[in-house]
């Protein structure tokens, strides 16, 4: 990776805890529902009314709630009463108000990096939302750019690429999806660095293992050190 | 403005039919909840709630539907029942499907412009319903650069400018919001042209008149090409 001139980070459980608190948001709610479907059930049926609607709202929190409030009515059949609309929203606010909790090494990373290369966030997700989270982060003087993407996908790595006016194999893209942060980066030519976070949510999940050059995985995020050297 | 490089265009009430949009929902939504309150008092209801949540939902349809949401079990005091939230959910669903109405003059005046200034579209709210209305426009190849923002106010004019890599007063904005499209970017040092649309969001209502040598109103979008040369 010795011609790498921007280093781009995904946000959302990269930088930050995020997933934990929409696994938290979705357990209050199936708690909320449990006397019509199970767990188990409950989940899937969120799921299905979130894939479903992806099209139309997009990544983030307010489409999350949505279609939290919509699955609530089709499992119950408009029974579930107008008190649990009033707390699905309720949980909601909360889960925009969550506290920005830097996952390990964060920010010794960024250190390490900052003046050595151009460093990017490159997200998806709600703009006002995302933006927010990164003010709250307090990680913004690292970052040279920061993209907002409706979605992770080559076209969108191609508009930065241009944006930064560099060459795709200029770019390594460090994030904890598969399908989001690695694939379309290498589909243009990119480098990519997968480092886990220990849950997915399973839109975002993808089943074949990745054989790259360009692609490398590890375990900690101070490891993407090394690559890079 | 003879020394203009870039033209920027504000997108709804601008360049598409919005508001209008926004208000027959708005109607339908109060003839849901007429049995609680009177429409008066239910639009005023409504634009509390939307304003007390902007900072935590910004703008667009998804924040919009929420806050509807939220103003029903308000006014209805839980009592409105789970049909009234189907039924906003699904306008709400409407709204972002609404199909897209070219304002008039806007495909010639663009035709006009084209090859002669670089053309940016610059707006705010939600970040994928504005990509798929600038998609369902046919517009985009017009088009150099779009931008989205979170909140149009001078910080975000000036990366804008920036990312252009152009002075401000190299920029003429045009738009129909006073709030939006023209004060924050005289501010900057840009220029504004304002083209009033027929309605206007009481949010986005300014109360005093500009007087700016960098500033000029028109009542019809072609006007835009005189000012321009």
């Amino acid at each position: 990776m010795h011609q790498i001139k921007v280093v781009a980070f995904d946000a959302d459980d990269t930088l930050w805890v995020n997933e934990s608190y929409f696994r938290d948001t979705e357990k209050a709610f199936c708690e909320l529902l449990q006397e019509y479907l199970s767990l188990h059930s409950l989940e899937k049926e969120l799921l299905k009314t979130e894939i479903e609607n992806l099209t139309l709202y997009g990544y983030g929190v307010k489409g999350f709630v949505l279609s939290m409030i919509e699955t609530a009515l089709k499992v119950s059949d408009g029974t579930c009463g107008t008190e649990v609309i009033e707390k699905i929203l309720q949980l909601g606010k909360n889960l925009l108000n969550e506290p920005i909790q830097l996952l390990p090494e964060v920010e010794a990373v960024l250190q390490q990096l900052y003046g050595k290369y151009r460093l990017v966030v490159a997200t998806k997700g709600d703009l006002l939302d995302q933006e927010r989270k990164l003010r709250k982060s307090e990680l913004t003087n690292y970052f040279h750019h920061i993209e907002i993407m409706s979605e992770k996908d080559d076209a969108n790595y191609l508009k930065l690429v241009k944006h930064l006016d560099i060459r795709p194999e200029e770019l390594v893209m460090i994030g904890n999806s598969l399908k989001s942060d690695v694939i379309p980066v290498l589909n243009i030519g990119g480098h990519a660095i997968h480092v886990p976070y220990h849950i997915t949510w399973i839109h975002e999940q993808i089943e074949h293992t990745i054989e790259n050059e360009r692609f490398k995985t590890v375990t900690q995020l101070h490891e993407v050190l090394s690559c890079l050297t």
